[in-house]
């Protein structure tokens, strides 16, 4: 069985939109058995969807079709669905009862072109919107699938899960691919890759395994896919490439899969009851943004000092204007006195800190765009590290968060 | 002259990485007068990706291919690339002199694998890599085109911004077309859509406009998109269906095309000379994390409090514990309380606060998973409102922040 994933939106096509669905839905296809071959992204002309849904459905056992659902009238995929399956629209009493729901729930007033939402294409499964006014449909007709959603990201991802997945599930064939990666920061793809080695020497090509190289702003991502029988056997065989990986490269992997750095250290905060303050200079929040992205962070994260001007380290940190005028704010001894002081302004086992010169103004010959500190205070040690991040703007402050993040996992993983 | 996109990537296909080569593609290929018709994602498979190549270069005039050109065992672009064209690989020193140069500036030993990267088909010019090491091809046969380069965002731009687009500016053909885009927050696609009416009162159909309502976490955008023969005329009929547009629903639209919310109250708080402290609770510094990501923002933005526990909000801005056990943290009283000690604390002209409960857990039936109140404090007054958005933790601060640097938007606007 395998699968197409068709995206349908001018909005795509001109750029203006970033296509999240795709990615979503084929990883979901992907845990229930059916791999995604293709993806295909076509324009709101009902020539071309038209084309696309007679190709798709001729070339692959499903077709996941998201966009053009919408209320408005740039929305043409039901009428290019009706023409396709050669049906007519029917009301769908269940949809226009979720519909009724959703405006009431908002109390808002219901709209014409809201209520117009429940008639659907006759000989489809109507799978009914969790959080908007457009259902989807789900034909099963000649030993095919295609599924047809909106393409509100959240709308679908709901859909998919109540109704998609759970169909699916059911019918796919028994064939099992499991993907593992193993996220690196803080070494370049080539170097990863002659510390690895040949990949001959990690398993036998050709026996369903593959490893691939997947360079990102914040790191190296590491993916182990595998093809077999079982999903037992595909567990044991994923865990011997990556025990051997890990014997190359340990150091530089921090998380597994979804995981990321900040669920991480909050894990290792958790377990061992310490608490954190973080000083922010360059990275304006975002460090302090990342870390209360965790569900139950408030248990490990006291506070954060967003400190941008040169008053505001004085003023929230007790930083001496001295130390600033003598080595600048962006220093070794700045960065350390703001970590330090974090950790005690907030009374928690450790500060973390950052002063840097984010750009695109602001550089020196001596401390270029891009210059960075990182500072660490626990109750043993006070230190800060340099980094060199010359780049725009947002890349920056990213690249510098992942930085400080893993300076705060390592410190954690080896205390002195 | 029309385009297709392709991407490769097994990556794409399990949907581990977002493809967001395809919206930036299609955005500059699109500003320079050349239209993107479909969009496609195949894998590394080289019988695949030789099938695409063979039905892109039928099917379109140019071609924007990514993905692939790594130093690892799984790019197999270049030999495909070679496959199709009939050509072999060839030296080329200046690829070679740019491996070089960037190993010795990040002062790092260059391996064998990098070394290949140099070699480059035949037959195409060689496009060089500022930020990594793969080069790439552009080739022009038999009057069309097509572009291969790598797949890492940041070396696929900058091999865009220096070599593409200049060059397809030159042979792209006279149509323009163009798009504005108007973005609205705190209003629901069906409102939007009964307060604007009838798009045909807007302007004629098939006279090349066409309006697309785009809904996002942030907000509705509205889409004006016309296709003409000069750019002076396209410049006077986006002015004047943006014109009627506004005349409808002007109070919602807060910013236009590329700019976010935070850049427009950044250029209001420059304009005016004032300035501003914020004070988050639940949005953990996402608030900050936006404002600093303007270039310039430290002229207005003097810090930022992120006062996760109570202890901080009592500590840091002074809010006293029995206002908090009184009225809970989470209530008018502490968002109005918080905004105001920015204000002071700081010495600002404005503060800004937020509390709430991002969830999952923490809610009570009084007071939801979702609720939050934003604070706004300046000179002349201090208010709180209240939002709901009961979703997931990410999406809550999304919103909350949306919500928050609307009101202090419409406080700048419209002060009393």
């Amino acid at each position: 069985m395998n699968a197409e994933v068709l995206s349908i939106g001018d909005e795509l096509l001109i750029g203006q939109v970033i296509n999240t669905n795709q990615a979503y839905i084929a990883e979901k296809l992907n845990s229930v058995g059916i791999p995604v071959t293709r993806m295909i992204t076509v324009g709101d002309q009902p020539g071309e969807m038209l084309a696309a849904f007679q190709f798709a459905w001729q070339h692959f056992d499903l077709v996941a079709v998201t966009g053009g659902l919408g209320p408005t009238h740039d929305d043409l995929t039901r009428s290019v669905v009706c023409e396709f399956f050669r049906t007519d629209l029917v009301r769908d009493e269940a949809a226009l009862e979720n519909i009724k729901k959703l405006f009431k729930a908002r109390g808002l007033p219901m709209t014409r072109v809201n209520e117009d939402q429940a008639m659907v294409p006759k000989g489809c499964a109507v799978m009914q919107n969790a959080h908007g006014t457009a259902p989807g449909y789900f034909f099963e007709q000649q030993g095919k699938i295609m599924i047809i959603m909106p393409g509100v990201p959240y709308e679908m991802t709901a859909m998919m899960e109540d109704f998609v997945l759970p169909h699916l599930s059911k019918i796919a064939n028994r064939q099992v691919i499991r993907h593992r990666t193993l996220k690196t920061t803080g070494i370049a793809e080539s170097m990863l890759s002659e510390l690895i080695g040949d990949v001959s020497q990690l398993f036998l090509p050709n026996q369903g395994i593959t490893l691939a190289y997947l360079p990102s702003p914040l790191g190296v991502r590491l993916r182990i896919s595998v093809r077999t029988h079982s999903a037992e056997h595909a567990g044991h065989m994923i865990e011997e490439v990556e025990e051997k990986i890990r014997a190359k490269a340990k150091k530089y992997i921090y998380a597994v899969d979804q995981e990321d750095l900040e669920d991480v250290v909050g894990r290792i905060l958790t377990e061992r009851g310490l608490n954190i303050a973080v000083a922010e200079s360059c990275t304006g929040g975002h460090i302090a943004d990342r870390l209360t992205n965790v569900s139950g962070s408030s248990a490990y994260f006291e506070r954060g000092f967003v400190v941008y001007s040169n008053a505001s380290k004085s003023a929230e940190l007790g930083v001496s204007e001295s130390l600033i005028k003598e080595h600048g704010a962006v220093s070794r001894e700045v960065a350390e006195a703001m970590a330090e002081a974090a950790r005690t302004v907030a009374k928690t086992d450790i500060g973390l800190s950052t002063t840097g010169i984010a750009g695109p103004a602001g550089g020196t010959p001596a401390k270029p765009v891009g210059l960075v500190w990182v500072g660490y205070s626990d109750k043993k040690q006070t230190i800060a590290l340099r980094f060199h991040y010359p780049t725009e703007r947002r890349r920056f402050k990213d690249r510098t968060a992942q930085a400080a993040l893993e300076v705060l996992r390592r410190k954690l993983l080896t205390p002195e």
